[in-house]
């Protein structure tokens, strides 16, 4: 007999933008903001029964809402996600709420030689993310995260002595180009005490990490910017790692009379590795839920 | 101190695509498939020894190279993992391994009226998704699915009686557009005879539960479209769903004198409700791995 | 000293589905217009005198409105866009208006065992283009046009006896894969009696002389497709193409010891060839600005 | 009957990556460059004769070699591109060229607290891009220019004063956020000393004036821009924008009992409006064949 499942539901991508207007310089915040709520909600998709459903558009009105209402918890993205959560888990019906939030960097522009007060250029180079997780118990886990940070070392990085099998073709090599889009997460099993400038150190830790290691696999180097970020950041409890491995091809210019010692690549699509680990502290809880997939899964 | 946790790599979107041209008609198969690997690979982490890693692109060639050593399993991405995922089992070193693969269907062109034998359009509908873990004791778990259904019903779609708070304004609704774009994944508790047939049977009891429901709710139409699907298929022990709702909103036509009765929409892109549930049999054990992430966690 | 040179503006992508529910069966039309005016718009530019302007949140209130107030005109892209662009030459400011719509078609989805009154799903396999070109003159030019439509053939292409210099070593063939994304659009120099038969016709024509043309070069099977249109359709003066070849490469299974007589290939994303044509017919007048590019250049 | 008209083909998409590695700092230059050529091609496109056609993977693979074989000139898009363009023409088929680069940033990533000597990260603000043109006969035309440069400023525009006709709602505003995604291209009627100094002055030239100011309308920055940089580098002879007029809608929260003083937006998506405008020197010559779409008109 069929019986419901596991369920959730929400709003995703509610792009809100906050001008902070009474400032001098103003400043601006720009946050994607998904919600998924999980709980008492069976009727619905049994017998179309709505009455515990908090429309997806109150969702969105409560997102939009809190933007003002929060203060200045929407400048900084696990406050806000913690604000909407604890809102969120305050209806009755709700059990979990998970709030993920993507946050848009700018930069102020210039004029006549100095930063203007109001005009802004986007800052493409990352993407920050928050994941905020809360039980209707009060239980709370913090994410944070980055995506889009691409990350290049055009020597200091080997890959041989490698297993082999009948497919194995690979030639090894003790120079090559690395580069990688790094999407990282990593749970605070404490809460930092300002998480801006946690955000910074860590992200300057896996640059650094990235920049500094002398590299023998692109997995040595996962863990090495994953150490680095735990040294970096004692709060933080375990942090994961998706890391495309951005093939460079050394081109064959033979042909054409050229030389090409490590000088000239093709950038390839796809196919590309994949490697994918997570840095924990040994003496840290399990993170529970914080991890989880949210919308999307 | 810093432990390694969990990790998994692989080659990621292996573009494969089989012609069978001893036939006649030709066929055309086209595939895009990753492969992620989990076991003994601590030492490449830690210090960068490399002598278990089965390199990502030997991944890449296996793939390839199976394209044509698997036979007709190539032509059924179901099989084509299973046969995959047998042969990297057999790798000492790894523990478990998914794959993944992307399926694109392609239709025959006409040609003077009749099916050409050789030329083919890219049929855009649909992807056909599969996923196939199995871990080297040989347990075996496989998944079929689709994605990029796009959806519509004018009709037989209504929405109120919902749950009220200080941030509701949605109006209630008895007869709205309802439109999703269907991601949905099932895993065979018993596989089939044929992985084929049950796919199409399988997208077909999705389309019928949801032209045929009279919703109250998108969750409800959801619910609908999974126990149709339990019914048609005696073998699939449980199927998820992620349900974006495409909000088509109603334009207000009165500022310039025309009536707009269910008539005339704007088809908006962001934000969109996002409903995701499950329906499984209630006799059926656990799915165990078989609905984890695989890359790109 | 500076001037101001060529300008347009207007609304771009304006998403509109129009319903007809008077109808049983329902049917569905879904839309993407946009609009770019021309004209005596000087003032906004040099002196911020918006007197003139036309709001873009005009041009697409017109289009939502026109949706309901142009009948069944609505129902047929390039009626719809004369319409509109009839509109809006008729403010005296605007001097040329061009109206570009993306079309996108849905099949009726099927319920116990019959098409469904009210429920349908997006057909992917390509999406219809038109752009209507209007001068206050009163002069009409009609362009009707397909994009994303993907077409293989698994053999009848060759590729050889090729100019050579000294940057050549692609090997010459007898036989391979021919694949490419068909962007094209065709001017109607006397529009047809019926545009939806006429865009079947010219979509079935591209369709069989691609799959019928024994082809020695992508740029022959475009010149062959051109007059197999203008062969289909006499009212259409000329067509243009846009043909990225698809490169699909065999793979080399020679290391593992298999052969592969043309049956395993990778399909690459980038680079790509990229062939451009226009087949037009002899006796027709030059087609002015049908082809000028629209908004986005 | 059926004719030839105009054609080009060519390579697209070339992604090549050039390190200097004999430099202390190494040193990147990222290029995605897009060849396509005109000529005496007509019997390839008629009767599949080849023997004139130089083949786009010798295209791609003269792209590539020089990368090496330009010396320093692969450094500067524009010079890249004249040497690419220069060669091509010496093709005796060829009568026309367009080279089409786009050039991907990167700064040096930080460790230890000091610029890394050999690490990088992909600086995603906006990508520069490059058109070359030349003719057999010698004649060159070379434009510059950026996309996705996303600006925004808080207050200091309006809009209001407009037409109204029966389509009109919108209402008038003395304040308003303004953004936009600049995508530019400027024409060097004499080409500077520096082409990557005149680079930074120009994109230095389209933010300030975009900060500094006051705009009634998009249309009066447009203008604005244009001026700017036609007064910072005197060898540019045209610039052309399209300009995406990003809206941010100033959300009511009045139903939730809170003030919106200018403080919280929607961001939309779709529809936009889209300006887009020249501003020339009245004094230069014609641009030519400079701004001719290249692939992919």
């Amino acid at each position: 007999m069929p019986v419901l499942g596991h369920t959730q539901y929400g709003k995703a991508e509610v792009r809100v933008v906050r001008i902070f207007r009474e400032t001098d310089p103003h400043e601006i915040v720009d946050h994607n903001v998904s919600v998924a709520l999980s709980g008492d909600f069976a009727d619905t998709h049994l017998t179309g029964d709505n009455s515990k459903v908090l429309t997806t558009d109150a969702i969105k009105n409560t997102v939009n809402a809190f933007a003002k209402e929060a203060g200045d918890a929407v400048r900084t993205p696990e406050l806000f996600g913690l604000a909407l959560a604890r809102h969120f888990t305050e209806v009755d019906q709700v059990s979990r709420v998970r709030v993920q939030v993507e946050t848009y960097p700018w930069r102020r522009l210039e004029h006549a030689g100095v930063p203007h007060p109001h005009a802004f250029a986007r800052d493409g180079g990352h993407v920050r993310t928050t994941t905020v997780t809360r039980s209707s118990a009060g239980q709370e886990w913090v994410v944070s995260g980055v995506r889009g940070l691409v990350v290049l070392k055009t020597t200091d990085s080997e890959f041989h002595t490698f297993y082999a099998d009948r497919y194995t073709t690979l030639a090894p090599t003790t120079d090559r180009v690395m580069a990688t889009e790094v999407t990282s997460q990593w749970w605070h099993a404490t809460p930092p005490a300002d998480f801006d400038a946690a955000h910074c150190a860590v992200v300057g830790a896996i640059a650094s990490a990235f920049a500094g290691h002398h590299s023998l696999a692109l997995q040595q180097t996962l863990y090495a910017m994953g150490t680095e970020v735990l040294a970096a950041e004692p709060g933080i409890g375990e942090i994961r790692f998706s890391l495309p491995n951005k093939h460079h091809f050394l081109l064959d210019l033979e042909p054409f009379g050229l030389k090409n010692p490590g000088e000239v690549f093709h950038a390839d699509d796809r196919p590309y590795g994949l490697i994918e680990g997570t840095v924990r502290r040994d003496d840290e809880p399990d993170p529970g839920p914080a991890f989880d997939p949210g919308q999307g899964w």
